[in-house]
């Protein structure tokens, strides 16, 4: 059955999935950079999002590859998507990823507000979705054609769906770094109460991964 | 100089330090238990809590050993040290640990009521201090003469230190659990503006370790 998944989310050891005074030159928030120091060398990571060869293998790699996996369609918020706040205005806004983005896939960005979608390069096309997280994963569902979606985040997105019992499966690397304030993706949650146990948990020396799923 | 350390304190990978519904039958509260499964087969646990020989080695059992090294004195929180909440009663609880504790110094007892020392087997000595956080520091730097202090919890005692400025190095072992409610460590604390930083981080298949000091 097609699942949504959220893969290789990074939080700090505090918990923030993104720094605190995220702007258009920090989109991950003050110190938010560094959260991802794990995934950058991997072999997937350069591959996909800088199309090298090479790179590190091994169980961060492993991790940064099962993202990609069978996934059928992505969900993004809004202001995972960009900073562009409001309307549209003149739409030249198509994401933080160049003409070729790494999705090759149906992506369903979450907005209040109506665009046409866009077709990239490679397969992806942005869609616009303003009727809600539901009206999204089933179009996303729908896209993906029995794969699975992968739940792109950010933290707020995350909570949503999470919050709404929406979310199969959520793989978080922890990554050993203090932020202080920020995005707090867990804070208030109780994921038991929401059905998630600990599946597996593999640690690096870059990160800690849980995989968290639900019975 | 000596300093004011938190050692082994275990968190699940939510964020708890113990978990809800702690009562006289559950002192971790329900759940807890999981949260220290590191740190039981450690050689030094072993040794240290049931004077036993043998155990496992490794980097677990070496953040066991540290927590003991140095150590001159030690402060509880009241709730550590026992389920009594109010008066003490007729004064027979003399803490978790049998006539042996295994603390083997002296050991202030954060606490609104007032009572004599308690002399126990091994060198311990509960002092119950009445007059606040840093009367409770002070005398045990005094004790310590020089070596450092241990601070053992729980979460609102470390919570209230940390707030004070007063902890010097805090080492944290996140295990791989979730517990979902209970104390929260970290919840609305900001350790950078604390003036924390990481200084080390090793994983094993138990835990993850992270050691945090002040600059």
């Amino acid at each position: 059955m097609s699942k949504l998944r959220v893969c290789c989310f990074s939080i700090s050891l505090d918990g923030f999935g993104a720094g605190p005074n995220q702007s258009r030159e920090n989109p991950l928030g003050v110190g938010g950079e560094a959260l991802h120091e794990w995934v950058w060398p991997t072999r997937t990571f350069q591959k996909v999002l800088f199309g090298k060869e090479g790179g590190a293998t091994g169980a961060d790699d492993d991790f940064a590859a099962r993202g990609f996996e069978n996934i059928g369609a992505w969900i993004l918020g809004r202001n995972m998507f960009g900073p562009v706040r409001g309307g549209w205005g003149d739409e030249s806004w198509k994401g933080w990823w160049g003409d070729n983005p790494p999705y090759h896939t149906d992506v369903f960005v979450l907005t209040h507000h109506a665009r046409k979608p866009v077709e990239m390069e490679g397969g992806t096309t942005f869609h616009f979705v303003t009727d809600g997280i539901r009206s999204a994963l089933d179009k996303a569902k729908t896209s993906a054609k029995g794969k699975d979606v992968r739940l792109g985040g950010g933290v707020n997105t995350i909570r949503q769906y999470l919050e709404a019992g929406l979310v199969d499966e959520m793989h978080l690397a922890v990554s050993p770094v203090l932020l202080g304030g920020g995005e707090h993706l867990l804070g208030g949650l109780n994921l038991p109460a929401l059905g998630f146990q600990k599946k597996e948990y593999v640690s690096t020396p870059a990160a800690a991964h849980y995989v968290l799923s639900r019975k």
